[in-house]
């Protein structure tokens, strides 16, 4: 009875076109060209080494995508009870007519073969997207992308700051923002100045949102114009070399900076908080990071009570800060729940969450789902499994425990899974 | 089949008087005049508020009833999905024969009527009470209170005692507290004794417990009598400007001296762990607070080795720390839980928390639920709410994982319910 | 209908003869000699003594075992909703013939006779753990255990460390080491030849694993050789009175030196993280131990990160630990989740953490049970409620969500059940 509850809810929730509000497409090469796209994926090449290939062959240079596929397939077995696998196959079912519960060595070479000659076709990426119910995504743009190119309507821009707040000490970087601007950034004015370009060019291009990840460690303040100065001209002369003193007040700046501007240029701030960078040095790519789960949203106290004017869309990394975040958000009117990242991002964390702020915060400030995604294809199985367990929860505490008409819980999941995405980032009037 | 048991245990349980060992009711006042005494419940101004209306609307000064309701109406709709409007909606139907699913622009003038003409009653905080299946209800009184005018019966008296531990540089506070006692706090000596003189008075009056609120920092320690002597010397010397570390050791010579009373008073001490005050400085009344759920029980270690003698009945405001809670409690003779408090006061976490801790817990160590309420009515809701959260827990992990009868299950329930409250706080005696 | 699915889950999972990789059990007396060694155990003990007894009551010396049931059986009422309580009835009914509810006043002398009667049979250990389906566990030997005297197949050795690590500087722990070693350890350099020593002895006896619980704030590092020197000097001088940085750097050393020799003898290194000891200092024996749940895994970064080669089961104490362990297994490829610890031992923080990690982590990483069990006869309730919680998991997330087939559900269940245990630990090639 639940489980037909379920069906029906999730089925009204599938039907509707939606926005993905964060992802790491790339514009130019949304789709995947091969399978090899798709299990190169760092959730498959991180778990894929997990359980035991090592590093080298995964990572081989120039290997043709069949032959990696190949290889990858060898070590598949072990994951096969992930979540994670199974986008896989429902990418496979859904997108490229495969029929097996499982990719074996035997059934992989026709469903590479049917990937690669769908994914050939010239509307591959327009098919994706409808097949997925996305009728736009959100990317996760270099501050120096030029952001031409394609349609920002489709593929819209958003300004990801982790380079200016951490790694201005890097000359490279600043010299980027030196050539994205066409200005020097040698004193602490013409850095400030040298971002707002940055705004004012991603703006002008239809982004609509700034985002940055930040470590559990980052407790964002308000520096004085003088210690900023100083700090700055030391970075700029030491480089990886300067106090970290220095940087951590660099950082501390830049971060201060991009919020005024957020304020100045009406974006939302996406703050993704609690990773720690390179973790597991010898992981695969992408695959280095985790976390220290003793994070508090009481770090943030200063930034959310300074800038009333800027929504701020938080992602957390461990599900045990889920509950300060709904209580954040549930007191702050400039604090938004969203979607359920990375590690969150599997079915019982996304339950425990998802429920918790459900029946507590406004509906109106819940950002349901993103899905991080690299490669459209995945927009199919991520959105279809938070899509799952919003339908469960749902069910199972709204009509069934407090019973709530169908159609009411329907609305509900609508708020956040779209109309929310639409007004917090104002996607239509961009 | 599993709902129909969950009915069927909730209606026993719902069907026995119980005592709510925790609120904030006015005794000269306990019920609400009007429908603005109910949404005016910092749940509904906060969550009003969070979603997007001005505080200015809501506190402004001098706003009849009838328009406060009014204006809060605009702005109720974003809320409709949390578990805070359905107590908004059960006391409309339950108390007020409000027949409708959501309160709006169109029916709720009909509901205000309704309810101040049922509130203007001379009997209705009876009646609220009957309705409420409560007996008594426990008060949150200021240590000056006079405890008098009331049948301290149903209002039981209790002594609340924040402002002693942590606002004594206060010179108001001091004053307060020499008003009080008649007696003069110049040196710890005579600190102590005033101190004892309200445990005298509290007592007198019929007090049940001593309770108190802690930020996540807090560490009760025992300090010397000459560094106590020293601190309260410079406190009441500095006031406000006293180095934090004499205020502090102030902090825990009250807080200390507070529990050896409690030795020599047989008093429990209701401890309620983790928050912070005024995080959020710019929210309406009472909507400010939130908290870093970095907080440990081995910081009450001390405490609990040094007062066997004392029993504390332990609240903690995030579910991250409900499983230390239990553990101590699951050791710890004289660590009681006790309800499930504020931001984890929804059913996601009460569920979460409750069932951690009635398969672990001695069941006679568990004070199951308080209302925390400052409005009768609200004992309505909220313990209907938490009773059917411990129908399902009791229906799904005793019945039917366990085999239970369905009448074990509901004297287990009865013990948390109500049992361990008359016990542990020995209402029967007083 | 999904009660029938989990009872055929069960069933099937339920009929496999398993290893239980880690328990407390003396191979000289396995099994209880009488009802009082049952009721003995701590978890009995402690939540009497938690819910009112007095320690003397349950410790005074010379009790016959009769007298100490009887005893106990006075305040075990309060017990009776805990899931430890249901392990004692289940022992009670499945090997003692019980055939009621609860254990009574009434009926517990014939369950002490029937007890008595059947522990006195020859083969009981072996009847235990038939009715079990344990054919091997895991044993927990001091570092100078002789390892002599039973079958090491079936009661498989491993070498305990933690007063190698945390005790070296009390001379009573050195000279078990100098006597078990025949050598002293009066510089660093003998210190590691007498740690190899160990590691041999354990390795010729069949011992699959080394294992350890540390507390919430051990960091392991490596610390230089000059360093090491200096401080085993102070600490053999000065023994309790050494300064802390010198116990800590030895406990460092010591670490690190075991680590070495786990890769060197190819064992993996259980790491039980989170336990404070003594924290209840009035507690009853093995009843004193609690937490802080404060506690993350990047402590082990540098660790795991230098022993690649190294495989170590780790164990978390606390819940909110847990998604750390299934991210840090889900990346690293030597971090293998182990059981469900202590505090964490019970059904509704089983069912959490479990369902974390079967939807997450690569099914091969995965020890999914130990019983931790001082006596054989636990060994059936302990297991029985997590093989419950398993099919639960896999009924409601695996086969009832994502459509799996129960046979691949079994199959899922079986391999973190059994074959992980076996491979893990090498344990068929002992």
């Amino acid at each position: 009875m639940s489980l037909e509850l379920r069906k029906r809810l999730f089925a009204e929730l599938d039907s509707q076109v939606l926005i993905d509000p964060h992802t790491h497409i790339n514009p130019h090469a949304p789709a995947a060209a091969t399978l090899a796209d798709i299990l190169g994926y760092h959730y498959f090449t991180e778990l894929a080494h997990s359980a035991g290939m090592p590093k080298a062959q995964i990572e081989q240079p120039g290997l043709e995508p069949r032959a990696k596929v190949a290889r990858l397939m060898t070590n598949l077995a072990p994951l096969e009870n992930t979540i994670q696998y199974s986008w896989f196959v429902e990418i496979a079912q859904r997108l490229y007519g495969f029929e097996d519960e499982r990719v074996t060595a035997d059934n992989w070479p026709p469903l590479f073969d049917a990937a690669r000659q769908r994914a050939s076709q010239p509307d591959w990426a327009d098919q994706v997207l409808r097949e997925s119910r996305l009728e736009a995504v959100f990317l996760t743009n270099d501050f120096d992308d030029p952001l031409e190119g394609w349609d920002t309507k489709v593929y819209i821009p958003c300004l990801r700051t982790d380079d200016l707040v951490f790694h201005l000490a890097d000359p490279k970087v600043r010299e980027r923002l030196a050539n994205a601007t066409g200005r020097s950034t040698g004193d602490i004015g013409s850095l400030r100045a040298a971002i707002g370009m940055l705004f004012d060019h991603f703006v002008a291009h239809g982004a609509r949102a700034c985002a940055i990840s930040l470590p559990p460690d980052f407790e964002p303040t308000r520096i004085t114009e003088g210690r900023a100065t100083t700090a700055w001209s030391h970075v700029c002369a030491r480089g990886a070399d300067a106090d970290a003193a220095d940087t951590r007040a660099v950082a501390h700046f830049v971060f201060w900076t991009l919020t005024e501007y957020c304020v100045e240029y009406h974006l939302p701030f996406d703050l993704m908080i609690g990773v720690n960078r390179a973790v597991y040095e010898q992981g695969v790519f992408q695959g280095q990071d985790l976390y220290d789960s003793r994070v508090s949203l009481i770090q943030y106290r200063e930034l959310f009570n300074t800038f009333p004017q800027v929504t701020f869309p938080v992602s957390v990394l461990a599900s045990v800060t889920n509950q300060e975040l709904t209580s954040y958000a549930w007191i702050f009117p400039n604090v938004v729940t969203s979607g359920h990242w990375w590690y969150s991002n599997t079915p019982a964390y996304i339950e425990h969450d998802l429920a918790a702020r459900l029946e507590a915060i406004p509906s109106t400030k819940q950002i349901g789902y993103y899905s991080d995604m690299y490669k459209l294809e995945f927009g199919v199985p991520k959105f279809a499994m938070y899509k799952r367990v919003l339908a469960k929860v749902l069910a199972e505490r709204f009509v069934l425990d407090r019973g709530w008409s169908e159609q009411r819980a329907i609305q509900l999941g609508m708020t956040v899974l779209r109309e929310n995405v639409e007004r917090v980032f104002a996607v239509r009037e961009a």
